[in-house]
């Protein structure tokens, strides 16, 4: 509708955060990418970041280089992290391995905790890594795994955490934002019913980090672990980072103890022990290349602000959500994200019978928005590479294909 | 001495593999980089391959990308190692995590396919991070982990092996290469003592893929783990690959089960069901960037000839010898690898008790040899970047040091 466009381009035109449209890579025959939530952008500056690297740092200092930058680059950059993103006091993030690998090394943190306690609690819709991982640490622990059931449109409630919590369960698993609704859990409160049980908490921060502002001191977690390829635009397979709160410290053990993550690197001791902090939740050589395209994404979050990010982030998907309201919901469509901003992350998902091949005929079109299976499309809105004629774009191309 | 320059100068002139050495960058003040088997130099079509991948694969064609490359890129490229460096067949071969990490994922599959065996048998000089891993893998499974004893000049034996495996052993761990000597391990020999006594074997091919031949389905191994940023140049923090033979998928199960080693990635299943084949061995989000540069080092070795590389290697590594007899022996320097070229791999590692002062004034010097605790220079001589007379110079540049 035209009154909708002409509302996202004067929305564009008022929001300061317009201008950094342009720092990223144009991709010629896209009209509306609306999957930034599952692989960000790269920025423009990204191929002479890394080429440059390649040349210097790498082709000219040679091994040198980790004397002189990359044996600290993990605990820097995960620094930085915590610093810019996630409210949290240096020396307790890290930039590793993948998602994967983290949450299993953190789990089996967790887990090991409390070995009286003989139960991991989960959401049932968590992100399938999540679950499989918990899953394959309950059994190799000899622990139960408990399912909480979830309503995906809400999102997980405080009041359900604190009635499944017992002191039977040592270790919480939950996705801050879900990564099917985007609905946004309440980390303080959430966190303060896992604790009062006696329980760790765990939260995945995938469809968080760089969409919306998280205070991982300040809600007193436990544990935590993200994405870096999502909002933080990596690029594809970037590292994960993992939060240990300090207070762990000593007292936590990962499993997979490599080297790199030894009290003395090169020592070349004859057995293991771990570094002091974080450095020990490190395992083998960290992947340097990986840690190189988020470095112009955090200094791009770092000058908009965080705060204003999210209020980027707002008014992108409460746009999304009116235009869903107005010219999707004729059609049949319904909103299966929250309504309310404050209850939402980055990114807001319809369903529709029809999602399946509405999505590829969009993708043949130039509009990318994200199937989810079985008949969801989810429109990742990344605050700073996403526009408001883009979002409305977007809803206007599934209105024309619904039509 | 100025002969043995002459001769490395009258070497190379001769040696077809030369024309390579203006594949890579060059490094401005380094006239000697011996430590290609710490860190592999990157090619000069890298930066411009990366910064390529970013601007179209990532930057235009956005998560498309997945769908049309990436999600088989780990297996593709393993089949390309393991055709071009390891004589091993396709669907074998995966490239994934660190080494580290994947050296947990094989020693946990590893050591649970024979519940009944208690024991880990693990060379006691092998290189930290094999040694700790294996520390931990066996703390958590309770079994008990033998050290078996070796001399680093003359690397494993077979007898020794054979005498030391047991019916109580599940699994061996041993390095192809050794990291300090470059001790060349008779891998067919080994692997079928192991076998003998009903145990599975695991091989370290960090030192050797890319260096020497390595014939993994020949010697029917079980087991195999290896780094691509040293001889295959893949840049710091490169992915590692793994190889799990045929006979074993369906049997052994890796312990970090994640989305991306599921039967079906995008079906967001309950409950983790692995993939057949290799494909299981994943856990998360490949390292997509981290697999680029490799590739052009691959094609450089495919043109090259595997065969070839190995005969250039001997001729570099016999050359160090000799000129580490006549020019360093004489100053109290011992040579700590194997003199036999059939015997060692693709570094010469020197003692003397001032090794560290002179490693550090070589660095100074822009002559780049790896210092190894307590008292050895070794010197990794990277087939494809390193020339005959960069060897002879950096010999010559120790002997000056010591003069």
């Amino acid at each position: 509708m035209t009154d909708l466009l002409a509302e996202a381009r004067d929305l564009d035109a008022r929001d300061p955060l317009t201008r950094h449209l342009d720092a990223f890579i144009e991709a010629p025959g896209v009209t509306a990418y609306l999957d930034g939530n599952s692989l960000g952008r790269p920025l423009r500056e990204t191929p002479e970041r890394i080429a440059r690297f390649i040349r210097d740092d790498w082709g000219t200092r040679l091994i040198r280089s980790w004397d002189e930058q990359w044996m600290d680059l993990p605990t820097e950059l995960g620094d930085r992290i915590g610093r810019i993103c996630l409210d949290a006091a240096a020396g307790q993030t890290v930039v590793a391995d993948s998602t994967t690998v983290l949450l299993y090394k953190l789990m089996r943190a967790g887990v090991a905790a409390h070995p009286d306690r003989r139960e991991i609690l989960i959401e049932e819709g968590n992100f399938p890594t999540d679950r499989f991982i918990a899953e394959g640490v309950a059994a190799e622990r000899g622990l139960t795994l408990r399912w909480l059931a979830v309503d995906p449109v809400h999102g997980v409630q405080v009041a359900d955490v604190a009635a499944a919590v017992t002191d039977q369960t040592a270790l919480v698993v939950l996705s801050h934002v879900d990564y099917r609704s985007g609905a946004l859990a309440d980390m303080a409160a959430i966190t303060d019913a896992v604790h009062a049980a006696g329980a760790l908490m765990l939260w995945d921060l995938c469809h968080s980090v760089g969409a919306v502002e998280v205070d991982l001191d300040a809600c007193d977690v436990d544990l935590a672990v993200g994405c870096t390829y999502k909002y933080l635009n990596g690029g594809p397979g970037s590292p994960a980072f993992a939060y240990v709160n300090a207070r762990h410290h000593g007292t936590l053990r990962q499993p997979i103890q490599g080297w790199m993550g030894a009290g003395d690197v090169f020592a070349m001791g004859s057995a293991y022990a771990p570094a002091d902090g974080i450095r020990q939740f490190i395992s083998g050589t960290p992947p340097v290349l990986g840690m190189l395209a988020m470095q112009g994404m955090l200094d791009l979050i770092e000058k908009a602000g965080m705060d204003a990010v999210r209020m980027k982030s707002v008014s992108l998907t409460d746009l999304a959500v009116r235009a869903v309201d107005e010219e999707l919901a004729p059609l049949g469509v319904r909103l299966l994200s929250p309504r309310d901003a404050a209850l939402r992350g980055g990114h807001v998902t319809i369903g529709h019978e029809r999602s399946a091949e509405v999505t590829q005929a969009l993708w043949a079109d130039g509009v990318i928005p994200d199937f989810r299976f079985p008949d969801g499309i989810r429109l990742g809105l990344s605050p700073l590479s996403t526009s408001h004629v883009e979002t409305v774009t977007g809803v206007l191309a599934v209105r024309d294909q619904l039509l």
